[in-house]
């Protein structure tokens, strides 16, 4: 990060909410490249994108340090510090989602994708697009805090949406698929998945506490 | 709800704690239904049982949206408002266990449903009759923070129990069990129980929290 | 607890930050025996190592009960009181995380315990020590801020770790084991030892979010 003697005059909450705008915008690529992984069965492709993504998921670590660094010497009106904190690891916690999901596609080498994985790793990206809306609207919370809390409900959607995703794939597998091993495979690769719109979840739960605390 | 000029004069608060224990009324009634979907063998029970649980998780999901309105609006004494956000909002996550319990009964359709899942059921009842103590005392905490302290206590010792309940069981299938996808689909159902009870030793956790908060 | 006359007089602070250094120290012993239940292929060692833990995990329960009940009447400074709370309560689930793990090795009789198990109950033993740095510096957590955060850093790095020794563990006996009830159980220990590792690096937050309150 260049830090010349210009941008130490730009007050410190000018470069915080770039940040989060920033870190929503790298989760939202690692989810697109999550759903062209589990759209196809060559174990290669999984790979290749697996690395992709590991790319991204330091690349987020990387932002959601450079936020609590500047949580450390920076007053965020009208936001109290710990509750930004608290935001930027989970949003974080999201990619990390993300990338277990395709490292358990990359390692597992399923026989199959069933089209379920393709449903949920769309979900994550809807639920990733949300979080890109929030961190936009960090700024002006107060004054938005009506469409906020839209987002917030959009989450919770999304989140019951993978779950009956997740619970009508396994019920399913349990149908269908003879091979126990492979039914736990897809089975493993799946529940990461529905958790990481768990995780987006929660995030929106963080972000309502936080409207409910300086509403 | 009923919004006429005559009830814009009582004041916000005392409409305030009755959402809480109208939400842990509605948390009894569904434990109290899965009670009975574990309790038979018929499938087409178990989904008829799923259906009605699945009307109080909507219920339950109004009123606590009910409560975060009334938050948005209100200042509740002694409360800081997310410490009261955070507790509608796991209190409801426990309505969401039963529901998740139930709903894989209903769709995995076990062969047969072990003894040890009506012994879950009944400890998460037992859980949301603690959860409805808390509620009636929530107008009271301070003065009775002992009381409520050992409401708090009952729900860890539940988890515990409802831990061992469940790992006796699993050690039991992995002996007796030789469908390997028989055994996954009951680890599921009565995983899905015991972590309902954890949620509501998480609200236990937050009550103790505020407790120490207001001490 | 001896509460004598004498020290009456001590301030309560001064007792405070013994019972987390104590903690601490009981968290750590218990990790060792995990390693020793972990080293052995004996099922009868496994359940003597078993009740060791368990009796290591109540006293941790007597500890953070004695934290709790100090806090009901102490000022800590230059603490919240309720986020001391919460980093007593998460300290001492990484200790049930150590008991959960030893009781299904214990109970789940697994036919052999791969090397994956050894190495995830190290990176716990490692763990548990970062937590002991912390807990000796939380008198100083403002001064040595910068320390603590290291500490909180290994945490993150350790349970990263943890779950690649986890992910490569469930990919070999994917490939290996023919056996699904083995594979399950197997699956299900190493989990439990990894998740111990993810209760851990919360633990981690948890300081980290208080530093950046206080900072």
């Amino acid at each position: 990060m260049v830090n010349t003697i210009f941008n130490r005059f730009i007050p410190n909450e000018v470069k915080f909410y770039p940040l989060f705008k920033q870190l929503s915008g790298v989760i939202i690529a690692a989810a697109d490249v999550l759903i062209e992984c589990a759209k196809t069965q060559n174990h290669d492709v999984h790979s290749e994108k697996y690395r992709v993504i590991k790319e991204y998921e330091r690349q987020g670590d990387k932002i959601a340090h450079a936020i609590f660094d500047e949580l450390n010497r920076t007053f965020i009106t009208p936001f109290d510090r710990e509750d930004i904190h608290e935001l930027a690891m989970f949003m974080d916690d999201v990619l990390d989602g993300i990338n277990s999901s395709a490292k358990r596609l990359a390692l597992y080498k399923p026989k199959r994708i069933p089209e379920s994985a393709v449903q949920l790793a769309m979900l994550i990206k809807e639920a990733t697009l949300n979080l890109q809306h929030i961190s936009e609207e960090l700024e002006s919370l107060k004054k938005k805090s009506e469409t906020v809390r839209s987002y917030c409900k959009n989450l919770h959607d999304i989140e019951n949406k993978a779950d009956d995703v997740y619970d009508l794939f396994v019920t399913k597998i349990f149908e269908e698929e003879k091979d126990g091993v492979e039914l736990i495979k897809l089975k493993e690769i799946l529940y990461e998945m529905e958790k990481t719109t768990d995780i987006a979840e929660y995030v929106g739960k963080i972000v309502r506490t936080i409207i409910v605390k300086y509403a």
